[in-house]
């Protein structure tokens, strides 16, 4: 057993639980259900409940670009979760008002699914390109498209790098129905490559992402404006895009045993979590009666 | 002028004609003719006839992996050359020869167009990926299926990194008909990313391949076999694949002003070639000139 993972009965003295819990940022896809399936991982809706009860906020965060925002609700909800709108962040969402932020006009590679995630913004004369997980909408020609369009941007714009082309995230691949499949990630390093250019990345586990994911706890009605990096944690189940982003961005990164989790997670020759946990239920448990204790 | 650029009177005495010159490497579009048009580049079919005259051996090097051969021969004797299959060098003929010699059973991501050249090998049970400039074969299936057999052959195939994945080249696009389309490269390196593997690549400016180009050059019953590094120039419009790609393989690397030559190219930040040429046939006179002289 690794020095960071929890047996129950060490459980409150562990290093991660010696700050402040005040909020809690979830991954959804391996901790609130099982990849391929259509019920909730044992203990995750009670979980759910138990935070609710106690006034711990939390948000779900997720990288998924395939579905706009009340699909993944309905679907979550359909496991037996009662999640609003307002408790999850996906990259189209924080996309969209930096889109909006900065003036910009995108073209899109996104499954036409993720499209009305972006109503209301100007499309035309395009002067970036957003890139999501476009599934099958990958094509010769669909990536040409934003090649072109990006090169002559890049002409035409000399002083304008940085958000050219503007990724929903830099996954490698996924798990669907027990096979791998490519995810964005190599579609987003492909033209990155093709146009000498940088993607600017807006999903896990980008700073922006995070930073955005934060902000959204601060309700300034409410005690909750005391929310900051310091005692916040993120709960998932991939020790790069979830423990390590968020490590990197400053708040703790506690790894479940769910989801695509291996036990080779637990000696990472990089990333160290704060904590490991056997799934969403157990860290909910420890956190409860951390702060009853405190 | 740069200092390494030519004026007629200075030929004789440039740095790139002070070693002997027994063998030449040629590129193709942009020297022998411009893409996009049909007809050859003034100059170059009697630049290639006065090398016949002379006896001076070359190769015609090209990182093509659209057409077989024969296809880029007879093109090219169109706008009136008199290739033989012999004189040319493609991506696809040293793959073929690198996967017999290794034993290597290929899944193909390529056109259809450039099949008949690996007439022959086994592909049953494939045991590495080879991927060529697909155009619209590039699918999210085609890329998807690569990915997923690279994936299992890794796990498979703990011990062997080095040739899961073979790429004909690493271009980053190209001009057909005045406008700018995505060449391999991009989808190279999407396969890299997303399988964490480095890919082999057989075109230029890779060492294997100048290595090949420059083998066939050496006939056992013949002078030729004299030809070596030192001996021998690359002429080609790309600083990179061509210039820089012979240079770092120890040849010299002269550059025309032809093709998709640029004035700025004079003065590349990394890149200083041997020397730099109006076109094939001014390169041709000069070599002539100073073979002459000694």
């Amino acid at each position: 057993m690794s020095p960071t993972s929890l047996s129950s009965s060490a459980a409150v003295t562990s290093s991660w639980l010696s700050k402040p819990i005040k909020g809690l940022l979830l991954d959804i896809t391996g901790v609130l259900y099982e990849s391929g399936t259509s019920v909730a991982i044992p203990g995750s809706v009670e979980a759910i409940s138990k935070l609710r009860h106690a006034g711990l906020p939390f948000r779900l965060v997720t990288n998924e670009t395939q579905k706009i925002t009340p699909k993944i609700i309905e679907k979550l909800n359909n496991f037996g979760y009662d999640f609003q709108k307002h408790e999850i962040i996906t990259p189209g969402m924080i996309c969209c008002k930096y889109l909006h932020d900065n003036g910009l006009r995108p073209h899109f590679l996104i499954t036409p699914n993720l499209e009305p995630e972006f109503d209301g913004l100007d499309r035309s004369d395009p002067n970036c390109v957003v890139i999501g997980d476009a599934d099958r909408y990958f094509t010769f020609e669909s990536m040409n498209t934003c090649f072109r369009l990006l090169m002559s941007l890049k002409e035409r714009e000399l002083n304008r790098k940085k958000n050219l082309l503007i990724s929903l995230g830099r996954n490698k691949y996924y798990r669907e129905r027990n096979e791998l499949k490519m995810d964005l990630g190599g579609f987003t390093v492909a033209l990155e490559y093709a146009c000498d250019l940088e993607a600017l990345i807006i999903g896990k586990p980008s700073a922006e992402y995070f930073q955005t994911a934060i902000q959204t706890f601060i309700d300034p009605s409410s005690s909750s404006s005391l929310l900051c990096k310091d005692n916040i944690i993120m709960i998932g189940d991939d020790i790069i895009g979830d423990v390590q982003g968020a490590q990197n961005f400053g708040i703790r990164g506690i790894l479940v045993r769910t989801g695509k989790y291996m036990p080779i997670n637990e000696n990472h020759p990089i990333v160290r979590p704060d904590g490991i946990v056997d799934n969403l239920a157990a860290a909910v448990d420890q956190v409860l009666q951390h702060n009853q204790n405190n």
